[in-house]
């Protein structure tokens, strides 16, 4: 009896892990973490941790046990096809989905999710980021669980919202209903805040931040695409009998150079009013920015993330990030960013890192090879 | 008539020119110049100034007019022996003379001096490090053709001595009998003196900057040893027939094993009673540590100075010298060094310079080829 039971419990967990999909977007550049984010050579693709494993390779780790890994798709840039190929190589080709140009997140969540939905129209789809980092990786897989219930229950549309640890203006946040219910309805999203407006959101308890994570069936997904994306979902319908043929990439092209470029947030989760939240706790970040990696990183004494082969005198509240093949010796540097990569070195305040998308402007004018 | 005498002036100008001799010393490291000057490519060997010629190319045209080509001697450490060949191919094997080890400057001169002796015993020799920069070069010839004539006139050891421009507590000091007299007697030499004593000897106006550059026949300097060191004397004496013979390296390398290390200054300048000082002002630096070669290099308007490929920001009062084939991007520093050279990077406050000898120290025990 007892065993009959067990062996209910897997099929049925079997059966639902099997219509579980990731859509893993991994074709940005990350130009704030220049010059370690490079264009032939993205954020997403570097181990950025020093863990052994770059950013997209734990990604990838991070859905085990949640969906198969025939079942996870990497939409990326053509150009990036052999970096995915290399990291991941136990993809298949048809897991890789290479967008000729980009088109912001709305597209790359419509060609993955119509592509999975013609093969199996049951399909549960979580939608992430491939250049972030969760600390907390059983939390995390708990609270995809909870959405993926939760989406598996009707049309909604689920996201994992963080709870904020400080009024960061660079986030996205997510107010959501007072209740008791879990999850909690999500009332509005707003993007990066003024700080004042950044600072009531985090006094009120009523946000999250958005952390670009996203869970529904491709019913769902679809059905938002037809009411708020029309002219995208119409497009991408028309693909149901090209996709996982040798006639995709064309019909990608072209569909790709006449689609409008948007996001999954603007054109889609603004406007839904059938979106629900986890609150979540998982030690995230976006690793967008230097500051972002300085705060989750290991620190000595002195308060300096150092990975490289490096000795410092009189040096604090730095984050240095050079070859181990190169000697650095820094003397009376406060707050700093020392990182060289690819031909590129770079000194600047933590404080002063926004200003690295200036830098990269410039550096392009030199050349395309620094950027 | 009057050609009669012109041809009587050429010829005694030719005839004294051909025994004059330039002992260039380039067996030094210059260690505060790290990480520039390296173990396996010293400073002199290097193009510090960007002029398209290294400081022991300078340092040899600077004799053009002096002394021909045939009559410069350059003593280095076996070690740059190929160093040399290249950077200045018109040398014979014999003007090249290579020490087994390093002794200071005394066995330095005692082995050109003995070995130009034996084959010139008129000759007047001009010892002078090879690390050196003389931005007036025809004023440095003027005094140079000043000194050379002091030295022809008897048993003289003449030295340059550089106005001081401030109280330089990294220099030797020369004291001068005050009096109308040109050149000038010299009354002591004072090594790298305290800051309160170098105040005082440039406020009296009695004292010059020891550039280490000494002028003398061969006979004035071979009696000085006599005096002074006189088993350096007679160890190098004892190979007035094996110089220039293919026994020579043989006899170095046995003197050198049992020679004392002393520099001219201890062993002879300071306790000889026959030596005069030429009063100059030739732009002359060390180039001894990266302030030095700021105050002399050019400056942009944030008076920064600048080699490389390099973007700065918000950044002033710098020496940034970075290879050419990198692009180096600075963002808020005010008075560093910014130098990086085969495989090492430095960033250190100016002020903090003097540390940069322990900041090699640190790196020798990382490995051999970081120093």
């Amino acid at each position: 009896m007892l065993s009959t039971i067990c062996y209910l419990i897997l099929t049925i967990y079997y059966f639902h892990m099997n219509h579980n999909y990731a859509i893993i977007m991994a074709g940005g550049v990350g130009t704030r973490f220049w010059p370690f984010s490079r264009n032939n050579f993205p954020k997403q693709f570097h181990d950025v941790l020093g863990t052994g494993q770059s950013l997209l390779q734990q990604t990838v780790s991070r859905f085990e046990g949640i969906c198969p890994i025939e079942n996870i798709y990497i939409v990326t840039s053509t150009d990036y096809y052999e970096l995915v190929k290399k990291q991941i190589p136990t993809l298949s080709d048809h897991q890789i989905l290479l967008e000729p140009s980009r088109r912001n997140t709305a597209p790359c969540l419509a060609y993955a999710c119509y592509k999975i939905a013609s093969k199996d129209p049951e399909a549960n789809v979580i939608v992430a980021p491939s250049d972030h980092i969760m600390l907390k990786e059983s939390v995390f897989r708990e609270r995809l669980t909870e959405a993926l219930q939760k989406s598996a229950e009707g049309n909604y549309l689920v996201t994992l919202g963080i709870k904020p640890s400080r009024a960061d203006t660079g986030y996205g946040y997510i107010q959501f209903e007072k209740s008791e219910s879990i999850p909690k309805k999500v009332l509005q999203f707003t993007e990066k805040p003024a700080l004042e407006i950044a600072e009531q959101f985090v006094a009120s308890g009523e946000y999250v931040w958005n952390a670009g994570i996203f869970i529904g069936s491709t019913q769902s997904f679809c059905g938002a695409f037809q009411n708020f994306l029309p002219e995208i979902a119409t497009k991408f319908e028309a693909g149901t009998d090209v996709f996982y043929s040798g006639n995709e990439a064309d019909f990608i092209e072209k569909t790709y150079s006449e689609c409008q470029s948007v996001s999954i947030d603007v054109g889609i989760m603004e406007k839904a009013n059938n979106v629900f939240v986890i609150l979540s706790d998982f030690g995230w970040s976006d690793l967008g920015t230097w500051k972002s990696l300085y705060d989750v990183a290991e620190k000595d004494e002195a308060q300096n993330t150092v990975e490289g082969n490096v000795l410092v005198y009189d040096t604090q509240n730095c984050i240095i990030k050079t070859p181990s093949d190169k000697l650095v010796v820094i003397q009376g540097l406060d707050g700093y960013i020392v990182a060289e990569n690819e031909g590129v070195l770079m000194i600047c305040k933590i404080d002063e890192e926004q200003r690295v998308k200036n830098f990269v402007a410039d550096a392009q004018k030199l050349g395309n090879r620094y950027v």
